[in-house]
């Protein structure tokens, strides 16, 4: 047997870890399926020459080839991107495809979650994965879609984080048309170039950028110091607003951005107070998102960078019949959960969905035990039977190490079953058809805890 | 754009259509939970070493090559099978991995489901897919498992075959020991050549079995009718023993059999009445189970194959120091579900999640029908509001087409809400704080109906 060792960027959990994993999963479907989105799931492949359609070099794909193609065959495909099949990166790509290929048995505006793995060749070392899950929602329209959806699918994702065990969040929101309408109030006419300076504040720092506005936008001293004025404008509430009029910024477009981020932060603050907030640094992804865009950071994890972004497109798609706009936010799950998992942030009550182990006084009573379980089970209950009739210290240290909370003793010959708390100690007679554990032990929970080092060791 | 085309072997559903398929998914998580399974994941990926160190050759591999890779570390990593990743083509070989690599930080027996996607490269024409979900179900012990772990594994997946949308189904059970002991007590040398012919009897028929018999095996006429006899003993009760001991049958080893056996039907009838039946035609894996062994057909649809398979095998995975032995049974998840959809076996009671549609009466009046939708939220009710303010009566045409059974109008100004069934066109006062709509159309469900042509046209 070969030597076996985790492969570097291929997260895996054991079994209590994956309890954290499925919980947020079933957390974001839950809430999804509560705002009426439709969860789908896209095939894993897809063309190369779909996969590279938009010039994603970066990210680095996966290609397939069958172990017993042709070695001529597989040549060819090499050559004929349309034949090679890749692992998608995202599921951006795959929703275009699909939307394309299902339009006449789609109903738009499509409302549409999707989680799923996704795999990208990236080197490891830089703490990315090459295999992870990406849960997405989005609303699609046929050539049209309302601007308010915008506020809409922020809401849907404020819902679904604020319901998450982790610590306490802040969705940043800007919108395209006030920055490029500001910038056009100062008069600088590159405001591509100036978004793109704007972009690297980041990393770069505020001295750095206002030579690249100087330099690359073109911009006069003033104009570039008004650039980074607005650039950190952070408020909770609408009075960002008259800080970029204050600032200079005028004209319908900037009203129209105005009133665009205002509703997106009134609506979300509706629905989940305190989590929203307008950020007008954001910048992200300068060709694609044409209307609001948002970044998430989790206070105290800052390293992390945006764990839930996104914003509006105008053109997810499109042939020569329609186009399909669309508000999309993503969350990079696995990153995220890994680092409530690493960090210590988020634990289950107990490592198995087991509540009850119903222990097995000899082979010869084993069906007493199997139909105690059967009665428990029928009230939800989750049980497993002993595997062996070992000496009940066994069976009890058998549920203690599985952390099982409650070991259930069938009565032979007429004698009352008893259940044992194992953490207690305490026991008492109990019976299959009425018995109840508390309420915190009756299924797994998963629970927000203290962090144990220092939040953010990056 | 290039053209869409839907790639063979590759399925996808309509939002409708994966409702059905996720509550295939969700029943079988539910019942594993209830007994107590642990769900993992593993990653897609293993070592194309391991995965081909069964000589499992006849499964076609996708190998991974990374696009920007060098091509010389392609040709070496072509060369060297530990460094090539490939997809894993089911979850038992990622299952062995697992519990080697992990085997100081799980609890045996370990109890483990998992549902995952699988990649095969064969042909699609045969009507197999490439990719496809399978749903496994597993308990692993540490050096030694007891024989009755076989009889729980094959009743919990009775409970998950018995709580889906699915026709009437039969799991058929043997097991190898029976078998083996009924040709000793014949006389019969090379019992694996008897099985291997007679695991060709559903494909050849029994006159072809016969001349394997005579031939390969050394069988005479006798031994061969008795063989065929024994194959053709299929009973819903212990039965099946007298007719073993009948043909011949006797010994330690058969009367082991029977016992193993007459174990299982009677702990899964206990469970879930009419399912079990003994068949000892199963002869299944030859060279991996080495007791109880099952397959499951479903009345009518015959044609599928086994949707359920599985048995005892004595080595799933071993190290220098553990040998882990097996039970575990498998559902071709993909595969049933696509007979499902495409026969119209079950079908979702409406193709969304949502409930209710709250309508807008206009734009300004849009966030009463925020406010209205998020009070039935709170109560678990999945609403969306409308996309536009558009006339009421392409709001409801609207629901109507999404197939969202009530719409909402939020009363203005201080008016009473109203609700309408879409169906009925009932319309009545309604208080959000209180109003439930029937308890069928609380959420989507899953129902199985009548076939809509000959059961099994193939």
């Amino acid at each position: 047997m070969a030597k076996i060792a985790a492969l570097s960027g291929f997260p895996e959990w054991l079994p209590a870890e994956r309890l954290v994993e499925q919980h947020v999963i079933d957390v974001f479907r839950e809430v999804a399926e509560l705002h009426g989105f439709s969860g789908i799931e896209t095939r894993a492949v897809e063309p190369l020459d779909q996969l590279l359609r938009k010039g994603e070099i970066d990210k680095e794909v996966y290609v397939l080839r069958r172990l017993h193609a042709e070695e001529e065959d597989a040549d060819a495909a090499r050559e004929d991107r349309s034949r090679t099949l890749g692992l998608h990166f995202d599921l951006t790509v795959p929703l275009a495809r699909y939307v394309l290929e299902h339009q006449n048995d789609l109903v738009f505006p499509l409302r549409r979650f999707q989680i799923q793995k996704v795999w990208r060749g990236e080197r490891p070392q830089d703490g990315r994965f090459r295999e992870f899950y990406q849960a997405d929602l989005d609303v699609i329209g046929q050539d049209t879609l309302p601007g308010h959806i915008e506020a809409e699918v922020a809401t849907v994702m404020a819902e679904i984080l604020d319901r998450l065990p982790i610590p306490e969040f802040t969705i940043h929101a800007n919108t395209r048309r006030l920055s490029e309408g500001f910038f056009r109030s100062l008069g600088l006419e590159d405001q591509s170039a100036v978004l793109r300076s704007l972009d690297k504040l980041p990393k770069i720092g505020p001295d750095a950028v206002r030579e690249l506005l100087l330099g690359e936008a073109g911009a006069t001293p003033e104009q570039a110091q008004a650039c980074l004025d607005f650039a950190s404008i952070r408020t909770r509430d609408a009075s960002f607003a008259q800080q970029v009029r204050d600032l200079g910024g005028s004209g319908e477009m900037v009203e129209q951005g105005i009133a665009e981020l205002t509703a997106v932060l009134e609506r979300v603050e509706a629905a989940v107070p305190g989590v929203i907030m307008a950020d007008l640094s954001i910048a992200r992804g300068l060709d694609y998102y044409t209307g609001t865009v948002f970044e998430t950071f989790v206070t105290g994890h800052e390293s992390l960078g945006s764990v839930c972004s996104g914003g509006r497109y105008d053109a997810l798609a499109s042939d020569n019949r329609h186009t399909y706009p669309g508000v999309g936010l993503s969350i990079g799950l696995s990153r995220l959960v890994s680092r409530l998992l690493t960090a210590g942030l988020a634990t289950a009550s107990r490592p198995v969905p087991t509540c009850v182990l119903v222990s097995v006084a000899d082979e010869q009573h084993r069906h007493l035990s199997d139909a105690a379980a059967r009665a428990l089970r029928g009230r939800g209950i989750s049980c497993e039977v002993a595997p062996t009739a070992a000496k009940f210290g066994k069976q009890i240290r058998y549920a203690d190490r599985r952390g099982i909370p409650f070991l259930w003793f069938p009565g032979v010959d007429g004698a009352a079953d008893q259940v044992k708390d194992i953490r207690s100690g305490d026991q008492a007679d109990a019976d299959v058809e009425i018995w109840e554990p508390p309420v915190e032990d009756r299924t797994v929970q998963i629970r927000a805890t203290a962090p144990e080092g220092p939040a953010d060791p990056a």
